[in-house]
């Protein structure tokens, strides 16, 4: 490895090599560690501390090395261990001693913990684009299928009917919240650390503000201590996507249950489903479990990340390396699971039949009643207990209660008039859902409006 | 359980009342419980949804529940199952009829995930307010030692001079960040959900936004579905305590070693550690280790409630009760360890000649040669090398880079002139770095009076 | 606190010992405390280490103080930190100087390893007997249910017909695995750490196997340093109750699932279900929402645990004090959910007509006619891709399998005979699977009848 | 994809294909798959299933499959998902009809659960021989440096003196228990599921048994839904790997520690140690570090693992395909951090007289001075409050314990005598820890001996 040097007597063993490289994963931050480079070079040239025309002459080989790297044609040495030793190494063979300039008032501490945040944060903004394709879609699916009314769950029991748009949006609201997280962290993040060197700041006279300004940071680090040490934004993202997992493991979970034979409330898209190897009917919703599973692996990367960094003094520790790994694949995994769920979403087929049947229940409209004996003047918890009344009676004779007699009705709910009789229609306890925020077509047109605007629709 | 009503034909068995519980942990949440059913009945009332004189009679008799619970003379009773059914069963038993009628247009489930907003919102506040607190004991700390200078570490290896006033303001760097995550947080929980009901909104005609301003809430919900059953704001605090948490265990670890008897960098207030049950002479800095432990704790209540809501179908189940536990032990165990940190810096002693020492070696100052060379025109990576072949001369000699001859010096570093035999202390080495975020005293003489002035010290 | 002596100047603070105690948890170790101390005192009275008239009187002293807190009538205090102290410093109260002779040749760094492993072997051995109970009544429920025919699933697609009891064995596979999971842990916590002093051993002649065969351990540590600061016993009882929860969280998820309206092939006695404080109908399976919710608080357990040793140097090191909780919870909450299911599952009812309808989808039997082919000699590949034909030809005529006629198969499937027109009910599916593990009658009748004896029903 | 026949009238979405797809990583499992299917056709041939000279065919195309993919020559393709569709494809283009036949009475769902079990019990076994290989060189490294004495720590205080071979085999115990765990672990998950097809069982006159015993597993599962859908052996190995990384930090940590100019305890081959990119003085434990932080990947992995499984229905769900990427990377890891841990002990260099300096601070022997005073017929917490007052006596005064006269000693210690003065020396204290398992160099020969022989050093 090249800083080594001649001090180090012997070479480095190569399954240590192995055991501490970087390059392996690191290499795809290239256009960011060039990115870096290219602004602390002119800023070194503006400031004088090297020679101008060397900095154009790295500047322009770096640009050079992205392209070859754009095309595939880079060759990276494990041996140089990592992303920033790879570059530089290849500069200087290229342009001699204005690249051994490069580093001149910099550490890879400080320059890794730059090209991370880079990263991340362009990461971050794809992410941010893809959240928004995603709600576009579930919008859609929601404006699409305004008409169909589905029983809603609590402990997945039949509770009460909501428009299937209604259910739907719910899921609009938690990604959208997502993406707040997400760009709190972008925020947090974009804050320039480069100029911290090693761990105690640089000895050149160095223009931090210049350098944050090229690379479109909002601000620069106030220690240097905390800049080459901190990786709180790392965690920070993977918590962001973690719950944004969880929501996609709610979502799947949804998915799963209304492709069952039992409850058959939708289909989808036959290339989003899978067939057996052995048994010759089958059509699984892979993606949906797949998507329920990969919860798994970015819990882990967050696990991993808080586990890393419990207990490590400061500053920088070699621990650190193993930042990176994990949050790439959460990463990865996030933007992969928010193209196909995009994709599949749009194959979804809505069987309002079914969705209505299970919905017509007369028990789910116990509630309405209820409600209807409050608006006559009843406590509510009076009318609560008569209709568990009505139910146990409606059970234990087996009739349904939409077809009671009033006089039946009457044993358990004194005040019931005729038309309560009328009132067990899922339409009608939809329709009575009329707050903001609830399930009223009315209002749910409303929201549909509301996220039309927003995104553009 | 009063909801079984006679509905249920066998009672609960006593093992299913205590498995279901939640008054022996929820009870903590009887003001935001109180306080929203205030906000509620008003509101009602109103609306003219119950009788204005009802209302009253409630509004009175939570205000006296309130004191009663205060006061400890309020008796909860595990099979009235949670705060919300110990404190309307008690309202019933008090006041009759209007009681009653506190529950219309609301179910345990939006009153739920409106109590645990509010009381998390409280949290944070305390939170926010002693975090700023441990700050001015840091700053304070800083300020005190401002010339104290020891070894700043990467890997646990002396790397470069620092003041141990810039480190310790890396700390406050990162607990002023764990803020802004906690106040993020905050104002995305701060959004009221009542109104939502059971899951699919309420058929009374109520006010939301009253109810919200009632309770400061900045918004209301918009989808009802969500609302019930979102728990996001719950895993996020987790999360940003747990990186609070991974900041105390690095302070924790640093203190630690500080206190070993190899380093001897510092020493703490006797009230601050323990002796040992058998081994006379310990004095271990046990605050410090505990807190380093209580991380697992709080890691422990995030991955809880990560795995709590993974692959939940919507909307509420029950499983979401078991959001609690794990939040408030992160919460008070956060609170405790602000409170008890707070109080054992203010008792830090800096032992600054051992510091001294340390920091005095003259392998920490080789970089600073390297630096200067490049400023006589030096290629950065060609310095480097030199300063390599230097440190090696020098261990192989046995003599210390600050007792070496010119002569002996120019073998590796050609260039070395009389000047580089003085550049040997740490003084020095700390002076130079007074670029912004540098251990230059100036510098961070600079970054106190912004913490002072922020902090109002 | 005792152990600060007058060598410490200032009190511990309140808070600090707030912060440090641990007797408000730990207390619930004074039997094993006890035990301990009395095998400690009866050696070191055998070795002349003490006098054995001293030795008596620590003995009965000790067994009073069991007594004492068994009722209840012991007061612990806050101020001696933990159970060890608080014992010993009311033995001292009672009978004075024998009273000090106690803690000669021990620390509590062996003191608390012991009485750990004491506790956590103890509760191994209820939970194996508690784990035994469940896997009797899910036999019974096997044994009563025999004929039952449900849908197996994959995918949580119908899949092929199995046996109710078929399925139910399949959790007692899993339980069992959980018996010899702990059973390995407790043959490796099996080994007495007392002797080992602080961390390097005692400096008396003590007889370590003699007290180890007081307490029933089966050997002894052989290394003190590694004794004292082992925790390893505890982060694998959280492992294997972590795999516990796990097949908790699944068995809930299929009751939750068969109590669901669109499944509908089970009910659960009503001292098992809650209702709902808005909507009169609902019968709730929380039982088992909760529990599968428990499996977040036992997971954060094992987080906790393995972040809390993460990165210890040796030896103890205080951080270990939050070993307990953890574990403890996690014991605590396994026992709760064991308990609460083997009564639960007591009053299962299964619906035998809903689960055989559902079965008896004729596309779940097409594996069937597949390898019925196969044993005709057509390449199973081959048969598996004229099924695919078949069910494809069925979906789109909309013309039920078994409801076609031999022409129709004919066109997927050449080789179809009339006896193919016969084998599309899920009996003959289920009596096909003779094979050892599979789902016939007579396999399972063999498998109930295993487990019966084994179990000793 | 091969299984989708045409029934499915749309192609799997590429985005799809790619998302679903495991070849990219469950190739590593081809000899398990063909070792597997080798089995399985030689049973179909001997049952009469299939023809004889089929079964020959399908096995030596196998046996040439194998012989392509270890010499790098067998083209995987991303269509065909997965490793066992890879195979069966190639297999069938090369055989024809002959391989139509192997997936006869089997599934992909017990193929693949027979093909991780091989694949981690392949495993399991390459890591018992190297932790085996990491013990021998433990071992030899305390052989080697039998007579160096370091301060034994607790909460990372000076303690007592101890061997450093002592502090070295508490690791040996570490890796033995580890050893046993995934022993315990192998024996678990040594049964084979074949034969229980997709989660019913086969219909074929398959025998389990004697497939088992072509593969030694030592037993055949005993219910199919079981089988299938059972991954507690992934757990229970990323559980006992957990553990083994969580030993690997406490021995990093050690080793950080004992690198750091202030302990300066030993040294490391330059092979194992890497420099910095600006401060040409550093030589930095790299190993140790990236070791400890590779800790947070394994609890990552075991994180991941527990949150897929939980709350899954039974059988099979295609969440469980990522059960294996996890456990994959634990493996490697842990047998990368072994194999390297192994060869860079052996350059560890002890620097005797640094350790020995530190253990020699007369408090370290505070305790055998108090349990010198029990032998004179003191109570133990009577004499241990006398030396708490020596101690304090001797820090206020500023006079080393073993630089005090008998007067000075006895104004806190009455009893002390002439020989007192005398034991102060760690050799002293080392030696009277002569118990089972204590630190005197004769015990710690014996354990020496123990462990050269158990391991045939």
């Amino acid at each position: 490895m090249v800083l080594r040097g001649d001090r180090f007597t012997s070479d480095t063993d190569e399954l240590v090599a192995k055991f501490t490289e970087s390059i392996s994963y690191d290499q795809r931050m290239y256009k960011q560690d060039i990115q870096g480079s290219i602004a602390h070079v002119k800023m070194l040239s503006r400031q004088g501390i090297i020679p101008a025309e060397d900095a154009v002459k790295v500047e322009n080989q770096l640009k050079d090395i992205k392209l070859l790297i754009d095309a595939g044609n880079f060759e990276f040495s494990e041996k140089l261990e990592d992303i920033h030793m790879n570059i530089e190494s290849y500069l200087i063979n290229k342009v001699g001693e204005p690249g051994k300039r490069l580093h001149t008032a910099r550490s890879r501490n400080d320059q890794v913990a730059t090209d991370v945040r880079l990263y991340i944060r362009d990461e971050i903004d794809e992410m941010d684009e893809m959240i928004k394709e995603l709600e576009k879609v579930l919008v859609t699916v929601a404006n699409d299928n305004k008409d169909a009314i589905l029983p809603g769950f609590t402990h997945l029991q039949n509770a009460q009917p909501v428009l299937f748009a209604h259910h739907i949006l719910a899921y609009v609201e938690m990604f959208e919240r997502d993406r707040t997280r997400l760009l709190d962290c972008r925020k947090r993040l974009n804050c320039c650390p480069l100029g911290s060197a090693a761990l105690a700041g640089s000895t050149f006279p160095i223009d931090r503000e210049f350098v944050a300004k090229e690379l479109n940071f909002e601000s620069i680090t106030r220690n240097s201590m905390d800049a080459v040490s901190d990786r709180d934004f790392v965690i920070e993202v993977c918590s962001a996507l973690s719950i944004m997992a969880m929501h996609f493991s709610r979502l799947s979970e949804d998915i799963i249950l209304w492709m069952s034979q039992q409850f058959s409330f939708i289909d989808l898209g036959d290339a989003f489903c899978t067939g057996s190897s052995i048994m010759p009917q089958k059509k699984n919703p892979d993606i949906a479990e797949i998507t329920r599973g990969k919860t798994g692996r970015i819990y882990g990367a967050l696990t991993s990340i808080l586990t890393i960094t419990k207990g490590l003094p400061l500053t920088y520790n070699r621990d650190l390396q193993e930042d990176k790994e994990g949050v790439f694949d959460a990463i990865d995994t996030s933007k992969m699971v928010l193209a196909v769920y995009t994709k599949m979403l749009e194959t979804i087929k809505v069987k309002k039949e079914n969705m209505l049947k299970s919905a017509s229940d007369p028990a789910l409209m116990a509630t309405d009643l209820a409600e209807w004996l409050v608006k006559q003047g009843i406590p509510f918890r009076e009318a609560y207990y008569q209709l568990q009344s009505l139910v146990k009676y409606s059970e234990d004779t087996g009739v349904p209660m939409n077809e009671l007699t009033l006089k039946q009705m009457q044993k358990s709910v004194p005040g019931a008039k005729e038309e309560c009789l009328d009132m067990f229609r899922p339409e009608s306890a939809v329709n009575a859902r009329e707050v903001y925020g609830g399930t009223a077509p009315k209002e749910v047109a409303r929201q549909i409006q509301f996220w039309q605007n927003r995104l553009g629709i």
